[in-house]
């Protein structure tokens, strides 16, 4: 299993009417933690992608618990429980600075080769990199 | 059971570098969807919570099966399918031109007092409006 | 001069904790504006990149006089007051329902070439069909 | 004069479909260079407004030079140029890692009195903690 932590600071843009950062907006903090993720292992979500892969999001879940708020700290918890293979698998948790779990999910990607547009399996170099975090 | 379907016009603002639309900005688009849905059932969104009640969505699911692209007329269907009570559950398809189905997901919202801050029923006047849909 | 009107509600998303369309948002409502602008005028944006040409906003203005909430049906007027040929002008305007201008502004925008990288010339077939509007 | 330097990772959600952050995100950039600009001066943006202020922009000027790209580190500098008063300009300008500048802009944002709803001048304890800087 493999753990990353970030942080991402809540921005007024982010922020609704209710005063909470709007429901949609986790997406995005989420797609942050999962690409800091990789950026520890040693991968560069950006330089997948120029490589010739794209790993669009297929399912995404979340639970709400309780709001995130204007200018909070918020803690994303990013995990990858699964070793990858034609997919991987990210779960989130995200706390405020009080330590409360605000929210959690999950999303599924799949590596889509570029030239075919198909679905494949991720590439050598990437699951190389995981693989140490699994044994 | 109800079912309102409305149309978003895919913007610039909303695709990534994928030429995708945003997976995180589904949401907005179901949001659109079951505010029309809401007015089209007689329902102001934006009155039920200036007469003190809070709807905040406390669980989101989207499976995503076909992209959506810049500038693409979709159409967004939106059901409720179980009489609301102290929760709201509403059901989502998204399709484009083509009359393909893109992705589909379910969110769930509660009735909040504004004034406790704490769960509630549904408004009875809301209710009214709503069954006569479910008999 | 040309003179395109379109209207947008005010999406959930798009509002901030003070109860406003956020700041940053009316460029995402200027966009619509502009490329329905484009259509009443036989173009879609979307076949001009997609036949070789981006069109980049080189400069941005905006003045904000009064807000926009929540769930209003805002009026955008898009003007085009000088014949494009290496860049086009936009000027836009945006009214609520009790047609109070909400704010004005401009943004430039330059054609280049996607080839090349490149700024070029208006392609003939878009002059031609803007050039009817200014004789 | 004060300035503060601070920096921002594009995200993915921020990017467009030419492959750019979309030119109305670097809204929410610059508002985070204001935000950290304040907190450098020992403000907390949300405590003012929680002590009664709102900071509504009512001008927001950008020229855009080159593009940001996604997974940029980008520098947002923020300066403040004029004492503020009853109103706060605020100019910008950001770099990405090749010490580019990308774009630059200016916004002025007046105070509100919350329960008034009328423009005030700018709270004394601001006005100390900022005047130091202008000696």
């Amino acid at each position: 299993m493999f753990i990353n932590t970030t942080t991402v600071r809540v921005r007024y843009a982010e922020t609704d009417r209710m005063g909470y950062v709007y429901y949609g907006n986790y997406a995005t903090y989420y797609e942050v933690g999962r690409v800091e993720a990789l950026r520890e292992l040693g991968v560069s979500y950006k330089s997948m992608e120029d490589s010739g892969f794209l790993l669009p999001v297929i399912d995404y879940t979340i639970k709400y618990f309780k709001p995130a708020f204007y200018d909070e700290l918020l803690t994303v918890k990013t995990l990858i429980k699964i070793l990858p293979s034609a997919r991987i698998h990210f779960y989130y948790e995200i706390y405020n600075e009080k330590e409360e779990k605000l929210n959690q999910g999950e999303t599924t990607l799949v590596f889509i080769n570029k030239s075919t547009n198909k679905p494949c399996a991720a590439p050598d170099w990437f699951l190389e990199k995981i693989k140490k975090h699994f044994q």
